[in-house]
């Protein structure tokens, strides 16, 4: 059975205390156990990254890209080992595993041309002999806490960008599928990362706390469910500890009437059911405008849900995985009854769902619900699995209303051929990414991640330019070499 | 008796409850009556600017660029009357503030280039027919509370960037010098600003207290001490709202033997003395290397401050005026004593100082202490008078420790001929702001104002491009136009 | 009778030698003499300028600045006189005449910017000990030569941004429209230019000669026709000079088949009549989707032509005036003949055109010319008169190859709802300022102006960031503090 | 014997007509016939870039950034192949070809980050319902031709930004070193570039004529001598093609007193004689501040160059190899007899070296003169060979004068202790790239290469952020969705 420890100042640790089980959700097989850190493993990962900051800080930008670069030709070659860990642990079909890892890599991409990104801004003469710039200094020991949805792209979103910049990284990831991330971890330190600079602990709430509570951390950077989130960001702030912390979703897709049906109902099956639905990209909450495109929509996706796959990730024929626990699919089954009583019509049940061979696996349908309303549960929460809800509005205004209302702003996206609604949509919509024909609106990696409302806690955006800024503090030189002559005189007013 | 209500949409408010008595504090003498908002006001000004946020936040760039050039020109216009405000209320020289309000309008001038400042980044074919750009959305009602010491530029380092970005404004300044940002403001509107889009409540902790729990209230720019910017921080992060909060300060001036002693101790008079050390960049500490330059260097302190011409600010002979309140002069009469108690040497003691004509003024002369070691009170404590520490130290190494091992980070600066010095100052120093030879490096306003470490709350630094970010959310758009043909089908993999 | 000279140093110059005749081209009546310079005036400005560098260039950023903001509070005060001036010496509108001033005090907007806009990007520890960062420094006397049809605005995108940068300039308008960049450049030197900074010549063809070929001049800016722009392209080459040269346009609107054709017709109107059709952004082709839609935009239009108001600029119920002369007015003539004679359909005649009490003005009416074909001259070349060329196709495509084959493309246009089609045509139009529902899509000052193909010769656009760039020369600095210790030896290999 | 056709469209290609020998010149042995390209094959490239375009230019960014990762990676793994080549053909020491690959590398590593290169910038309601925003363009087919020295870094400036800019390209390196920019092309077309996005043609003068004035050539990037530089970009401007020409320097170091006399020789000795001085950046000028420290210096550089390792660049020990060919050899001893009989004191006469088993090869030792005045010889042309100028003067403003007033200005250092000499130095300097300590200041891959006066012509430099705008044409696009409603009229006046 493989055993997870911790990977601190370059080494693997483990103290063989507390453990976890981790399972295969498609077959609720056991496959490993990971520890959970205790204080103990905890200060000694933040003392091997304050420690590696003496000398990390001072390398040079140009030594500090070319590990970088090594980093990503690793990962690329390691890809099938690790997309084989996301789909073991998680679930996901192997192919999205796949997505997610390249997703991941375009950070590593970005990190690349830290050189660039660090730049300062300079002016000369500015005032009277005097020069005047800025410097974008690393914060120190910075921590990220990831989720279990996506085991290898969240570290990545985080701890490249923050080591280009000069600081080091303390990681925390999801107990739930931690292989791929310590194994990215390993690599990292084979790409020549010096010791201590990336070190990995596993755990669970307690190790988290922990971190977020040891003073020699000056950062922490966390993808979770909200309330989660907004307790970390409150905490990171009474230790005056600098903090983003992004939250839950629940994402409209509205439908215009004048969009291509076909192209929505394929957007929406890959949207809603992708990865199981357990994406913060996820979309969840389908706005149509007017009845006759919510029957046609509705009877189109339907069909799509009784032909789809759903099985074993490392199926390639499926198109869909299990549920991340058993405990995690009875949440989802719950809301799914609750749809039921509140009255929403309950177009396709992805309950029964029977997967042989994988019959002791957390596998549910797909299942859309036709007549959500606004005062629903299943419409104010985040269900973070297969359920598609479809609401029927008058029109864009309405739609728009609705977003708008919402307590989450994550993302959403608008489909349409005309112009004129997309662009009122996309300066309207009270949210921090918005697609256009889009379903995923996930930004590229060289722009940067976060939503709106609940859905973030923190001034800066996940990685991308926002992450640059995010994991660094200013640093503003004025200068004058040019002496004023004998002359001078004390100045008792304020420079101008 | 000049009476000074609120500014609510538009229009000077007044409920005539609670005041505060306004001194000039050369003479003592009462000069206006404040009002000290209670709820009703806060809850009136927050709403005002709520709902001027509706057509504000729609009002095209370039329009909303036009009022704030007509701003400038219309305070310029006034800069004499603002000037003997600042003078009346606050004491300093009326020199000292002319500096000031050009630094403030400066952050106007910089705030007239938004159409720049807010551009977002676009790429066009990112990925197969994607297009993806980021826009800087209003984040709503903002909130600005500032201190007693500059009056007028604080409340410019804030609310004009804030207003340009989309924003609407409530102002609480100070209590102690109300005037010129009550003034300012009034002139704000004559230039044109829609009412509600700039307010101000004048009121004491109350006030700030009330609008840092609205929940209508999006952000905070905080400037004043320590203490209360990380209690303001802190409240901020548990109410979700975006805050900066910028606390105190003990900035050193490192002084090497190659340094001409006439230009640091000119230097030093300003920058220790100049508005009565009432200035969060101020210089307190020296830090000379070897004692012969320190020998030196007191010296010519000393015969510097016997001249030093301290009394009213409007007499423009005068180099130094009054402490802000009695209080306040007691305060710093204590840190005198304790730092004759502490057994740091006393050069000079500005503490018997007779000014003819102003007798109940709150006046203090200028104050060295030589000797001063790391342990003293003095040294520890940020002082906000005309007091200045001297230490000595054996080098360049031992002087930056020092630094470093502050609790405060704000500016700080070094006197040197040295190239190699500078740098390794420069490079090593734990301050946001660092001068070489520049004994006030406040950054211009094309660059943004922070310290480091228990200066300051927050990601962002005030004013200048840092402002820009923290007073907007980012908003990106990912847009396909070109829908794949009929052949497409349903994508279940995370996209890359 | 107005005699205009010249401004050199600060002081206005004349040498009565050879002069030319201004007139009102409404009137045919003379209004002004105006002098054509020398060798010796244009020498004299060009040494004017260049001695002005030596302080101008080392005067702070902050500074030059300040000189910005009073010159845009000057000119606004004097618009009226300005907008007069333009109105008399071109023939425009008075409402043309304000917009063509209000886009050209943008500029001078965007120039008050500098501080941000100047400043170098700048590296610490980009290798080993090393920092790096670029400036970017003045070049040195910069030319600017500049057309008759904006006679206020076009200089105004030249020199407010090449002085900005720390250049002196030397500015030659137009010989038939002199007198408000004469006026715009007296008020330069009373908002506080140091006497050199800013010159002008007027003159015609020679001076241009003598200013392009002095070995003093560093760069040159020019807008005018494509032969000149190519000529005076290739002899700033051959003199080692920067140059940038705009030169002719045919600018096509596609009007495809979903777009509300009131909008359109009244757009086009606009657009293709606006200032007698005398502008590089004028639309003078219209290619129409679809003879359906071709049939009632024709209609549309000329019905808007038969009540078009053509007459004096100075009369405010008048929608268009008089073409700048009578030998324009008859190359014009010209032109509309040669379309008869080559088989397109004229819809409306402008030629027969009676202005009551201006008979002697060179006006000409709106005219419209359908079913034009690719090969008739009116459509190859640039009209630079009140004439609309339709012409049909049938699709996207077609439309889209015929804009991508001529010759020019400075500006271009689409019509229509779809965001596809939008998309596609702004993706792959052969154009620089592309507008969607935009007949005339003039950047903003903050963005710049150029088009592709013939419409330019130069690598950089004129105003906006690219004129930042065009107005400078980058400065790299490579500096090194730590000098490493006695062991370091001689490094004979390329750095790295 | 090897032969070296040329790449055309993905294949190597050769007609077998004109060809030249390639020697090693530590050997003076034959290595290799290249071809001399002739009409046929110059078409033939550039027809192949251009239909590559169709393509290319639609090829996402993201896509077309992993082929130059892969690049990167490739030119690693083949990097002792390339420095061979380098060594065998340009005779520069294996170190030294090292640092060259090296820094070429660094051109693919910032190439790789394109996409956040290319952003443009967008604005939203920046007029009434208005956006805009920039986009950059490809040019189309892109000619780089490029000198001996640096066979595989000075194409590595030119094809990789260029490339991931959309553009294809022709390359022709010089026909004295042809291997290695054919092997890295080679390379090029292994890591997936498609089809005709690289060519490669090898050729000499006539190559580089028919390149320059091809119809469907856009743009040349050259790197060569001053007189070739300017014919280059004037017959491009003729052919209004976009041309940044790089040509000769005269490198000055100026050396102050207080500089570590050591650390200045061990630099002079790398920067002088490395690569036999056979760079563009090498320091052939040591301007020094004081007989004293002239003497010191001297003396200092002398007995450095007695021991002095010249000989074979193969073996490691050796610090020097041989000049690039009999020709050049020949041309630089007549460089030093003009300076002895202009009266120059010859310190180090590096003529009469023998280098034991290289007897034929075009070896030459280090040279030095001494007391050098500005107006001989050696001291106005670029030798571009071993031989250092020491000139002797009184203090920093003759110095700088010294280095102001000669024709070229492409890289010059200072090497000081003090502060004030360094910034008055850089600031004042008339050069593109300024050292402070540091002898080859080589901007790194993020900045951009260029030199001023007649070191360049043109108006952007080499790689870096230059060159993003170099090879790229704006694009502007103003865009309304908000159609006016219905009693919209039509305006005729400029849209302000």
């Amino acid at each position: 059975m493989k055993y997870l420890g911790h990977i601190i100042n370059g080494d693997v640790f483990s103290e063989s205390k507390r453990t976890l089980s981790v399972f295969n959700p498609a077959t609720a097989q056991q496959t490993a156990d990971v520890e959970l850190a205790s204080q103990v493993i905890v200060d000694e990962a933040v003392i091997a990254a304050q420690n590696a900051m003496k000398s990390w800080q001072l390398t040079p930008i140009n030594h500090r890209a070319k590990i970088m670069f090594r980093m990503k030709v690793l990962i690329e070659q390691n890809a099938d080992k690790i997309c084989n860990m996301l789909t073991e642990e998680h679930g996901k079909v192997i192919d999205d595993a796949r997505g997610e890892l390249a997703r991941g890599i375009e950070n590593i991409d970005f990190a690349c041309g830290i050189a660039q990104l660090l730049k300062g801004e300079h002016n000369s003469n500015i005032s009277t002999n005097i020069d005047s710039w800025s410097e974008f200094k690393p914060l120190g020991v910075v921590v990220g806490i990831t989720p279990f949805n996506f085991p290898a792209m969240v570290p990545l979103w985080m701890w490249p960008i923050a080591i280009m910049c000069g600081n080091t990284f303390v990681l925390k990831p999801s107990e739930q599928a931690p292989s791929a991330p310590f194994f990215i971890c390993e690599l990292a330190q084979q790409a020549g990362l010096p010791a201590g600079v990336l070190n990995l602990v596993n755990g669970d709430k307690i190790a988290s706390e922990l971190l977020i509570n040891d003073p020699c951390v000056k950062a922490v950077s966390f993808v979770g469910s909200t309330p989660v989130a907004k307790s970390i960001y409150q905490q990171a702030a009474l230790n005056n500890m600098r903090c983003q912390a992004l939250g839950g979703a629940k994402n409209h897709a509205v439908v215009m009437p004048d969009a291509d049906i076909d192209f929505v109902a394929n957007s929406l099956m890959g949207a809603a059911f992708g990865s199981c639905g357990e994406r913060c990209m996820a979309i969840s909450v389908a706005v149509v405008i007017g009845d006759e495109c919510a029957d046609l929509l509705v009877q189109s996706l339907k069909q799509r849900i009784d032909g789809l796959k759903v099985g074993s990730g490392f199926d390639t024929q499926n198109e869909m995985g299990p549920l991340i626990s058993k405990v995690h699919k009875e949440r989802v089954e719950k809301h799914i009854e609750s749809g039921i009583e509140q009255g929403a019509k309950l177009v396709s049940d992805g309950r029964q769902l029977f997967v042989e061979g994988f019959e002791s696996g957390y596998f549910l349908g797909g299942t859309v619900f036709d007549h959500v309303t606004s005062d629903m549960d299943i419409y104010q929460q985040e269900i973070f699995g297969p359920v598609l809800c479809v609401m029927r509005v008058k029109n864009l205004e309405a739609a728009l209303a609705l977003v708008n209302k919402h307590q989450y702003g994550n993302g959403t996206c608008i489909f349409t051929q005309n112009g004129s609604a997309a662009h009122y949509f996309s300066e309207n919509v009270a949210a921090g990414m918005v697609g256009i024909n889009v379903p995923l609106p996930v930004p590229m990696s060289c722009h940067s991640f976060g939503g709106w409302k609940q859905s973030i806690f923190g001034d800066l955006n996940a990685y991308g330019p926002d992450a640059v800024r995010f994991y660094t503090q200013r640093k503003t030189i004025t200068s004058r070499w040019k002496i004023p002559s004998q002359d001078h005189s004390a100045q008792f007013s304020f420079p101008s």
